[in-house]
């Protein structure tokens, strides 16, 4: 995993414990929520992530869109699949999307380099 | 259909007629790009129109949602399958969408009345 | 209540049963959660529905901004307060945001007649 | 003009009064100020009012991008431009502005009737 | 005051320095009347300040989410209160919000450091 | 040109090369419709180029907003016309969009050291 990849997840997982910490019970709830969306139920965890990665792109969010690529890999995403996917959301959010997806395939470099 | 599905789909086509009546080529590009994006490739239709249909939601586009929401019931979309889709983009995107989710849930009922 | 708002009151609780129907209980979560972040805490209710009506004029939401007017009107904001709130929301968001802040008055105005 | 048309004139002028009975003096300067940025300076009205025709369509509101259409034909726009502003702003904003790009192209159908 | 903080200040300072040099007298007026939104009025500044934060937070603009934080800390707001303002924007916005309330949350333990 | 300009050249020369090294071809297409859409036709590239800046600025991104102001540059528009575009979109977009505006203004003083 790449340096950057790795002060994401750092920091990701440090600024989380301080939001717990903060005692909000509502905002625990949330981040519960969002954890479930993404699990197993009629549809599978694969399809639910490329959901979330597309509206990522779309929203145009890197850190989501970074957090949804490391989940689709785990899901076994391909590469091709992934491309698809950038371009369902290109089309969808327009030449604005485009900074969004080259950080997004420079992640997936990060990933997974290929020739 | 109910008349205002049918409206939406007599708007729609005659609009994307004048559209292709002004003879922007660029713009005819663009429609093309978009059909093609959810045809089958390594990717299956029924999970690129699932993205659409996301992406519509948390970017808050009534007529984008009921567009995929037709295309989703035509590749066999469960009810249960709509409303975890519904349910991440209501995560996403959050309470700001919940409009749009009310008529997404209005719509589907139109397509498909159930008790 | 003007006929419209009547409308929108009841076109939003149906929906609402329809979406509790579902069965989809992380939706239903979501909602309660939607409902519990505008009660008395730390901030006051006050506070917190003028902070719903400005993220919604921000974010263009019509239906958003007539909950929260309503709302507002039942926690006692007062005319001059509701201009104020729009016009940090109208700083804020920009020109785009004039043609919610024209229905938003209309919705004021249907809300308590004023000469 | 259609019917629609003067009912959007109407109630827009009706509404803008009603903001300005208010007596909130900010935002009659910040209706001053967006009067203001679209007025012949360092570039010409009608290039300001193609950019401002161009971010309604992004931003995707209606209300503006009907005010824009009227004031860019008042400037002379031709339809070839019209709909090469209307490609710029497709091709940045994605298919997400494809419904507002049908109701430009409506309005602008409405406003000058062409075979 | 960490170095980020101090940096963010002098860049906004420098920044806004050069803005009013080029003479664009329209533009100095947009930031008188950005500055006035949040002075006491009907309504008092903690609460308009806290509006602009909510706001900030569901627009996604780190920047002025620093900006109102550090405004919000000089108004007296708790960090309770700190954290049911979030608890309203993460709500309103979605899980999209997520990785700018980390943000947030970072620079109010830079603001104010605790255990 | 500055260290920051010639890193996001190469970033976004490097990364364009990968995303057409995918062998995705409707993303390629994308990518010229993309550039087609700024070329001279009825309108001239530099109405069309400021087009794109002043929707890059009211959408908020830093990187779209990079690379108009080098091609408008490139077009001849000048500091007062840039202000004006400014004006434009920071009046449209409204606040939320100033550190985009303050990150604009540092761009052109590095494209054209100004006293």
């Amino acid at each position: 995993m790449s340096e950057r990849l790795k002060e994401f997840r750092e920091f990701r997982e440090r600024m989380n414990a301080r939001i717990h910490e903060s005692g909000n019970l509502d905002i625990k709830r949330f981040f519960a929520l969002d954890s479930r969306a993404y699990e197993a139920g009629a549809l599978p965890v694969k399809t639910k992530e490329l959901m979330g990665l597309g509206a990522s792109l779309v929203l145009r969010c890197d850190d989501c869109v970074t957090y949804h690529l490391v989940r689709c890999r785990e899901e076994g995403v391909t590469r091709d699949e992934f491309f698809e996917s950038f371009n369902v959301a290109l089309v969808v959010g327009g030449s604005i999307t485009i900074p969004h997806l080259r950080r997004a395939v420079d992640t997936l470099d990060e990933l997974e380099p290929l020739s």
